[in-house]
């Protein structure tokens, strides 16, 4: 009745499932990745209605690692889950978005607010009447929750998160019951966009902060840029790239900043990460009197265990939500605005740059030994000379997550991993979703996937996602007979670091490919993989492509030794 | 210093992981499944020191799911995982053993305390030092938490934690940082196994419930016996099988209990589940003045819809923590005791079985259709005559859930289904599990699953830790395109329950079998199922079998027909 009455009110009346899924679209969603469920069928009607894609996804955690992996590449991204089930299925992936600062909506489809508020002994519930139970759960990995349970509210709601999970760019939570789907809203709202645009500093706040900043960058001798993870993921890396080029400041990136800068300019210096570091690296930036870090994420695996020798006295930390100048901290004045100012006020007289950089180089025959042996050493610096402009490349924790940093990029290509929530499987999902992404971007480009064997077994059903959209992706397995990460930290001959050797190379075939769809490889020595990576059509292919690369088990990237040292002596310390 | 002298004063100290492990062993598990990670490592070199196998299982959920099915069949099992990555892609499968009274040990390495109390920004963290969040959700799944951080205090922990684990047959959670894994604590402790015993009831209440429950037994016409979910999972199986020796009464079974009585005694009617029931089934029980019910979990699935036509005034419940005869509640009183005193008090003399029973058959001829397509209606009654003594038989969400209402088990065959929390993928993992855990009891029995394709995807790699260890399973794979049970609820031709087609007979070997290891069957026909059937080779595999069977895709059992349209109702009410 009551609602009878506020519908007559509404101009332009559309369905809850409508107004959600429209503005999905308007922030720059094109697919939705997400299983269905009982709870989110009537919901799903309505995805092809307001011009989504569904993605049909195999599982609720090769889903979420999808949506991780679709936001990373085209901004932001949804997935539906179904109550309980679904959702949990679809946690460690979200937590891993929320760690990593990803943007994804979790959309829950969960019962009525009838049968909750009547405690129905529904399937899916734990069977104490709790409906409320798993929400809770998400909300500690989720910058924001909203439970869809009063039309009357439902589109406030709704803009109110998006716009949250934009700005934080972190996961938000919507829950949303069976019965309030088809309810009616006002549809007019949706003329207008929502307001996607970042808060803005205050201004005399910030000017004070940029006149500091300035202060000591003019002052410094051999001042350098280091980019990390939330230069990246804040949306920061036009300002990084401005401000390199205006002032040539020599520049470095942490593993997670990795991709964030081009790394053919001159001033491109390499991936810094203290001890981890190759040793010019480590010379310059630990010898510069002033570090303008952008986007800092100090996590061990992206520090090679906090092994950086840098004074706070000579850095400048520009954060998404501060900025710290020595030990003076800035809460509230974000980078973006900062760095903008800093750009446009910095004085080239003033600026001493040091030492002339030389450019970084892909270092393939100081790697390469005698053996046919693919080594660690001599395959990523290899790759640096396949890659190509453009490529979106995709690397899992493993050796793939340290090979990487031997690995120069050509332009315009984006890295994508997950260093500091490091869960395996993830990269399986994450780059048929950055695949998805960029071809919903209308950009034909290649997605490269690096992924060991042992994080591939976890996650592998998401090549038939790869193919049943027929994304355009390579990807190398690398064979080395189990957990090879897991060995330099413990166990090198341990039995729970064996997994059970599969026909990888098969996969695709097992998943349905036509011999149209999907290419495989098997690839054992160092000639086989040059003439494979000098092919044409290989380089060139349009479908999936899998190479399953072989590499001995206990051979690892540098970088990857001295973490794994430095990791296993923490765990043990027990004083 | 401290914990010196306190180690002088052990008499036989051992590790807290060899603590841990060795009570594992002493309450009856002998596989342990899991997977690796830096902040488990060191805790796993115990394992096979401790007498245990390790299962390396493909990933988190698949390992929840198969330790869920272990403690199934042999009574209790554990899962390690690493900290968050692992712990939370377990969760889903931890959620249903809460829900289904299953009761798994889940132990999680994590950061030491050191690095806790430092807060320190470490790989798989949310980036916040906060390192409870994961066990805080933990906490909503499990029926006690211990959290390993004093080692004075550490072996009491466990002592408790794994008693409750089986007593209230529920998950608990063990959180072991890596500096504890290695602390001493008194082994001598371990020469007195953990009490296991189920807290006995307060003697008088418990025989004034007897005298009740004797009194409306002997005053009634036509009692019956309904045998659910809990009388299984809380191990009232021998009372169950003793109270229908002696007294003879007619027994029936819900879906969640099947497989909880002999359904070859003449006294057996069938699957009781309101409006799913065959109709004899249905007019039987409700036309009883008694129902002796024992351990009933009525959720919506397990009874077509919450479709019983029952009057609580004719009903008696049994539970694991309480009796309610009639309207009338006795809280603390547990079934157990109860019914075995029922059993030695009973008059037969007083006793009226109404109308003898006629026992249950597989009704394969009037199920049998002329065309050669496998039906729904057919298959299962068909298999009714393919199953043994001593299967262990285990069935997906979906059509098979429901189909095995119409296959009447052979004496000794246990049933596994997760028809309350109903998380589909979840029955190739329990599958695994159970084979196991029945393998592990020297039971050189069949284990045989039923499972949808749809389903199937979701933890297909679970066939990798099948041949891994060599069980002895029998996989019938419905291929009938797709989500067929969800097709029945909304969308029948919607594209969200359409899933790509795989060659789903190749698994196996692309999970590495050998043809010894594995045979594959595609079956389309109704004889070429009979012919398989009937074959001796096929009956006697030690190994793993994987039949991909052929199915309409429209074609769904009767009973899930019914509940499908209720619940389809239920979740579209709006008023
Ligand atoms: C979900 C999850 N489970 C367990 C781990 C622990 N872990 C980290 S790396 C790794 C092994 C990865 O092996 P593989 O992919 O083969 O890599 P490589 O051999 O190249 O090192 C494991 C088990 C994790 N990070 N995430
Ligand atoms: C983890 C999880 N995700 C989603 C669902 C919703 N769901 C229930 S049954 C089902 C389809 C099962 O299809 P299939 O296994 O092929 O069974 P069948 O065709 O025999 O009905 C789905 C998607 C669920 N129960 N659990
Ligand atoms: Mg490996
Ligand atoms: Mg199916």
């Amino acid at each position: 009745m009551a609602s009878d009455i506020r519908m007559q009110s509404l101009a332009k009346p559309v369905t809850v499932a409508e107004y959600l899924f429209t503005r999905l679209h308007q922030i720059g969603i094109r697919s939705v990745h997400g299983l269905p469920g009982d709870f989110n069928l009537v919901a799903l009607d309505y995805v092809p209605k307001c011009g989504l894609n569904w993605v049909g996804s195999v599982n609720e955690l090769n889903a979420a690692y999808a949506a991780d992996g679709y936001a990373r590449a085209k901004g932001i991204s949804a997935i539906v889950t179904t109550f309980g089930v679904g959702e949990l299925s679809a946690l460690n992936g979200i937590a891993g978005a929320y760690s990593e600062h990803v943007p994804v909506v979790h959309i829950v489809g969960c019962p009525s607010t009838i049968s909750q508020r009547n405690g129905m002994l529904l399937h899916h519930t734990l069977g104490n009447g709790d409906f409320n139970v798993f929400a809770n759960m998400s909300a500690q990995i989720s910058c924001e929750v909203a439970k869809l349970m009063k039309p009357a509210e439902i589109a406030d709601q709704i803009d109110h998160t998006l716009r949250e999970c934009w700005v934080q760019s972190r996961p938000v939570y919507l829950w949303l019951p069976t019965d309030m789907v088809e309810k009616k809203v006002e549809g007019q709202r949706l003329d207008t966009p929502i307001d996607l645009s970042e808060p803005k500093n205050d201004p005399e706040r910030e000017d004070y902060v940029v006149d500091v900043v300035l202060k000591y960058l003019h002052a410094a001798k051999n001042p350098v840029v280091l980019v990390d993870a939330c230069a990246v993921r804040h949306r920061c890396l036009v300002e990084v790239r401005d401000l390199i080029k205006k002032t040539g400041l020599p520049v470095f990136v942490t593993p997670m900043g990795k991709g964030g800068v081009n790394e053919t300019t001159s001033t491109y210096g390499g991936v810094y990460a203290g001890s981890g570091s190759s040793p010019a690296v480590k010379a310059r930036v630990e010898g510069a009197d002033l570090i303008l870090s952008i986007g800092s994420l100090k996590s061990d695996f992206n520090t090679a265990g906090f092994s950086y020798r840098l004074s706070q006295l000579n850095t400048i930390d520009f954060h998404h939500d501060h900025c710290v100048v020595r030990y003076s901290e800035y809460p509230g004045v974000a980078m973006k605005g900062v760095l903008r100012k800093v750009i446009e006020r910095v004085d080239l007289s003033k600026l001493s740059l040091g030492k002339p950089m030389n450019g970084v180089v892909n270092e393939v025959t100081k790697n390469r030994d005698d053996s046919s042996t693919i080594t660690q050493a001599w395959f990523w610096p290899r790759i640096g000379e396949y890659l190509k402009q453009g490529d979106l490349v995709v690397t899992e924790t493993g050796t793939s997550n340290f090979g990487i940093w031997e690995t120069k990029f050509p332009p315009e290509v984006t890295g994508i991993t997950q260093v500091f929530w490091g869960s395996i499987g993830w990269s399986v999902g994450a780059a048929q979703g950055a695949a998805l992404g960029a071809r919903d971007m209308c950009k034909d480009c290649r997605t490269i996937l690096f992924v060991g064997d042992g994080s591939f077994q976890l996650t592998a059903q998401e090549v038939s996602t790869i193919l049943r959209h027929g994304l355009r992706m390579t990807i190398f397995l690398i064979y080395n007979e189990g957990y090879t990460i897991e060995r330099h930290i413990h166990g090198m001959d341990a039995e729970y670091n064996d997994i059970k050797k599969w026909n990888y190379a098969d996969f695709p075939t097992v998943c349905g490919a036509t011999e149209k769809e999907s290419k495989s490889f098997i690839v054992k020595t160092k000639d086989e993989l040059e003439k494979l990576l000098k092919d044409k059509s290989f380089n060139e292919a349009k479908g999936l492509q899998f190479v399953e690369l072989w590499m001995p088990k206990e051979d690892a990237p540098r970088a990857l030794k001295i973490t794994a040292e430095i990791s296993a002596k923490n765990n043990a310390r027990t004083d």
